[in-house]
């Protein structure tokens, strides 16, 4: 097989990258990595990964990581098979597609993700969540939400009336969200409940979704 | 003209944007935009880009924003033309400039930019630097480039023995970093040292560098 995804199914990157593999109907082998011991942290990964962290895509002879960088090269390599992921037969919807994969990466991903560090990852480790952090990211990811609620006022999904990289990008991240009590933040916005509703209902994703198991 | 790109070229994400059309050839524009008295958070701007933040670059009808999707668009759109940015010819290639793309994002961004915040934006706005705050970046960074090194040892650029837009987009942020004490940082990497000189004596990267006009 050509494809093996180093990860653990938990790990919100690791689910980035299977939510593409599914939308692609590839064929890959999973290969678990034991974060408990360290072995991302081991030579023989660290030569896959010099930062040492999940996941990898091994193609063949070449190692990719940066979950959204190995999402834009499924999407681009296999480009005629299953959801065209980046609208390659249209430039400015393939740029669309970009810039609102950027817009996760640089403004949702950081005021979303220390929710999902204090709510699930701290307890994990037997800390105690710090509440204050918590309030404040909601607050800020509400303002980003406000500019998503009038984005999506204008069209179904993010970088156009088409499904793509963008919206699945957001996937693991929204879908833990969304078992907290500060799921209102999505909830209270109606284009952004429609827009989690028709992301998270993709046979795709909800497979991604059934791998996503953290107790909160 | 068709091009026209909205923002100040002492910003770092506006001059990564310049990088990319100097090295292109391309025709364009640049629009200024007032960020002292808040040009970028009038309605005018913010149809441009929701976000209020510069740059934007307007092609006929359609705005883009984020800076590396700016650049990964003009990449994409010219590639015949000026230099190859993103190896379109070559798909694994092309995966392993998003990947290091995605790293300068992820990883490197958040090491560099405090140190040029602290350094050069507040004592523009007449705040004193917090040294504690550099300390603590500058090691960080030290720790990122530890893995440039031995990448560097391996291929001439980031995403293997040719320039593209993973070099490419480092170099607002190093070229303020260089002005700096810090830049021990880079010369003492002989690796990164050889990379930042291949880098900075680029002429449309030159070019860039004449108008990032900020005093320390
Ligand atoms: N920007 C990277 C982040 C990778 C990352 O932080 N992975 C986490 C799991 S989601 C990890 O490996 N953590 C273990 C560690 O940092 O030791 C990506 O999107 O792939
Ligand atoms: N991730 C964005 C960042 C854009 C950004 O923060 N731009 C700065 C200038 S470098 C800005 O507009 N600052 C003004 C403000 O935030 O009010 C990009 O790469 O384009």
């Amino acid at each position: 097989m050509a494809l093996k995804l180093y990860g653990v199914p938990f790990s919100t990157c690791t689910s980035r990258v299977l939510g593409a593999l599914y939308e692609k109907g590839l064929d890959f082998e999973l290969v678990p990595v034991n974060l408990s011991v360290g072995e991302h942290k081991q030579p023989e990964f660290l030569a896959k990964n010099p930062f040492g962290v999940i996941p990898v895509l091994e193609d063949e002879d070449v190692n990719f990581f940066e979950s959204r960088a190995v999402n834009h090269y499924v999407a681009h390599k296999y480009k005629d098979q299953g959801t065209d992921l980046i609208r390659h037969k249209n430039i400015k919807e393939a740029g669309l597609v970009g810039v609102w994969v950027e817009v996760e990466s640089q403004t949702f991903n950081p005021a979303i993700s220390p929710i999902i560090y204090q709510l699930y990852v701290k307890p994990l480790h037997g800390e105690t969540p710090d509440h204050s952090v918590v309030e404040a990211a909601v607050e800020k990811l509400a303002k980003v939400l406000d500019v998503y609620e009038a984005r999506l006022a204008t069209s179904k999904y993010l970088a156009g009336d088409f499904f793509s990289l963008a919206d699945l990008n957001h996937f693991p991240y929204t879908n833990y969200l969304m078992k907290t009590p500060h799921a209102s933040v999505v909830n209270s916005r109606p284009h952004v409940k429609a827009w989690w509703e028709a992301i998270s209902s993709r046979p795709a994703l909800k497979k991604v979704a059934d791998g996503m198991i953290l107790s909160v």
